[in-house]
């Protein structure tokens, strides 16, 4: 039998009691796959005593995660604590120091450390994989790594948040307010002890700046990820959005355009005949497009323990067969540092306002947004009781500065009630 | 600089020139990615001098493939030719003798020979890859065999001949029968040149094939597989179905049970709001379900020259990096011939039949299915002009035998005009 694989696992929530479940049911098959025995050799928790639905008192116990990094019966480390900081990070950079390889499922310290953990691994000589990462269960790493990597990549996209698609979905399911369904998550345990890093997109953007950095071969930069959250979509839109064949979604896009990286993660419209569009509940999907292989689409559990723990072993499993790939798919050394786009590409935008019914007030907001160069592609104005006439625009092709000055503008014309809301269309 | 990565490609057909163009447009790239620059050494095709589009004339040349896998100057032979025996056999078995790496697209080779040919690369030290040979641009050997390698696998089911369900969704989309379709496809050159290979679910039979072998461990068994194809379904059927909230595919499902391995390539009813029901055109999709992982989707395009030759370079990438994996993902030597379920699994099942319209018709039908155990889940018989009454059940779970035996039975009621039609509805 061949030497086999030991690890060290920090962290036993639900990622890493998921992955000694996996070590421990399927142990025959991981050593035939893999081609040698996968063995756990210590871990490391904030409690030992606490009551875990996998045995772990057969293996070696360390209080202090880090010592996990620095013992001599340890290939590889399983950094599943979390968080951007603090212990998380000190044990990643311990490891590799010590010459151990590391699998994360830690988009928060990836995100904001990601560049100098890869030249730390780099320069040990070490791999740092992060599959679990990004999109739970679903293998996107490895296919934009690997799978695709014969592709100059035009556009990666995603619905990255299942707690997200779930609100937005159960929204129009069941004509409920974004408040009552926040509430229904948090009962439901689906939030973060932080909810804004759900419903803020932010935890999404950590995971869409990661699939950047392989994508366009560039330095993770999550702080120029536009971030825009979903608090603010109605139930209205959501509505008046599916009537005109769209459905709304958290999207994450990142493309290179002329003008830079552009990264964003937004409420964006999405046509309800493609996958994006009829992506329900908390499931993820990620959207790669390469210029050889069209668009692929992947789809699966972004979350939960079973998914999580699948996605690390596949990380562990590559370091037993010996693959050593950089962290992001090139030697961290020349990964750019990529300007970020000021200006998102131009787009169609889907305006919703309500006028004052009185005559020409539409003609005022339509001349707003012919002044601004905003061409308008349908226009529908819905039937109202009241002085009040909700109108719908959707716009051709505008750079979302234009569609911005228009917005500013629309305050002077004396015609609009409250605030009118600008979601982009992206084109799929 | 690394050592380049050589190759030499045999077959210069729509997927040879592909990967070319790669080669050539995205050399950087692929030295960044792979760690090493990728060279194209020499080629073979059946002509030198046809036009192409593609500058070959840089390469060396051999009017006999073979010869490519006797060339000292190369480390990975493309076989590209197709063709499961001839040249394209001699070709691998050379190359894998002569201590070469072995890049394949040809699922018919692989499907009859896969075993043979993977024990022959193991023994020789040498690796024996195929991304391309199972749903084209779709990274699903890479996520099967590594990507979701910490699963048990329970089910793969796929949709993975883009002519077929281009015909299937074209006849239900323009209300045109099968034949009209067959000679649309015929003309826009969808078709292989034994067109039953893809409407006789041959081809897509192959995939099935591979991906079973990797997912359950098994030496490759195309010939257990169940084919039937798409010539049979009528758009009649297609609308009934759309009626119930199915949609009707060419689907492959292979899967382990109680009583062997089950592989069916045949036409399937699967719910209208699962991707699979909603995959349009001539698009592949793959559905990978494992214990921990649950349900995974992919989806792309199965054919043509971009998809296929990024699926190869992903191959060649993978190689130039160092990975070394077993074919099927573990050693040869340890795949077992696993028996075949001679019964499938059982299903609900629809079925659809013209009754004369005389009392008592339905009565006895619905005898001959409760006499075979049979249990009606949803029956609609639809109004009618004529003495004809064409009726539809739904059964609830019933195994494959049952449904045969109850239909031979129905021939002595005397109530039913022509052949009834039974298709499987997949439960996913």
């Amino acid at each position: 039998m061949n030497t086999p694989l030991r690890l060290g696992i920090a962290g036993l929530g639900t990622v890493g009691i998921g992955v000694v479940k996996i070590v421990q049911m399927h142990a025959d098959m991981l050593a035939r796959r893999a081609g040698r025995p996968i063995e756990i050799v210590a871990v490391s928790a904030s409690s030992r005593t606490k009551k875990r639905s996998a045995d772990i008192s057969v293996y070696g116990w360390e209080d202090d995660p880090v010592a996990l990094g620095r013992r001599d019966d340890i290939d590889v480390v399983l950094e599943l604590i979390g968080g951007e900081n603090g212990t998380a990070k000190a044990l990643v950079e311990t490891a590799l120091a010590n010459g151990k390889d590391v699998v994360t499922a830690n988009k928060a310290l990836l995100a904001h450390h990601g560049h100098a953990l890869a030249l730390a691994a780099e320069e040990a000589g070490q791999v740092l994989r992060f599959e679990a990462a990004v999109a739970g269960g679903i293998p996107v790493i490895k296919a934009l790594t690997e799978g695709l990597a014969g592709n100059r990549i035009g556009r990666v996209m995603g619905v990255m948040n299942g707690t997200c698609n779930y609100i937005l979905t159960r929204m129009e399911a069941t004509g409920q307010g974004y408040n009552v369904l926040f509430d229904e998550c948090a009962r439901l345990g689906y939030l973060e002890a932080d909810p804004n890093l759900d419903v803020g997109g932010i935890d999404a953007g950590h995971k869409l700046s990661l699939l950047s950095a392989i994508a366009f071969g560039a330095q993770v930069d999550f702080h120029s990820v536009e971030l825009q959250g979903i608090t603010d979509i109605s139930l209205d839109d959501i509505r008046l959005a599916r009537d005109m064949g769209f459905a709304i979604k958290l999207l994450g896009v990142a493309q290179m355009t002329g003008r830079g990286l552009e990264q964003r993660m937004t409420p964006c419209l999405v046509p309800e005949t493609h996958p994006l569009g009829q992506l329900d509940g908390g499931t993820n999907m990620v959207v790669i497009e390469g210029d050889s292989v069209g668009q692929i689409v992947l789809r699966g559990a972004g979350a939960g323990e079973g998914p999580t723990a699948s996605a690390v072993m596949s990380d562990v499993i590559d370091i037993a067969r010996g693959l050593r790939l950089p962290t992001f798919g090139e030697p961290a050394t020349g990964l750019v540092r990529r300007p970020a786009a000021v200006v998102s590409a131009a787009a169609p935008w889907y305006l919703r306002m309500t006028l004052l019914d009185k005559p020409g007030a539409l003609a005022k907001i339509a001349t707003v947004l012919g002044e601004a160069g905003i061409s308008i592609h349908r226009m529908r104005q819905y039937s109202h009781d009241d002085a009040l006439a909700p109108v719908l625009i959707v716009t051709h092709k505008a750079a979302s500065d234009d569609i911005r000055h228009a917005l500013a503008r629309f305050e002077a014309t004396g015609v609009l009630v409250g605030e009118p809301v600008a979601l982009r269309i992206e084109e799929v």
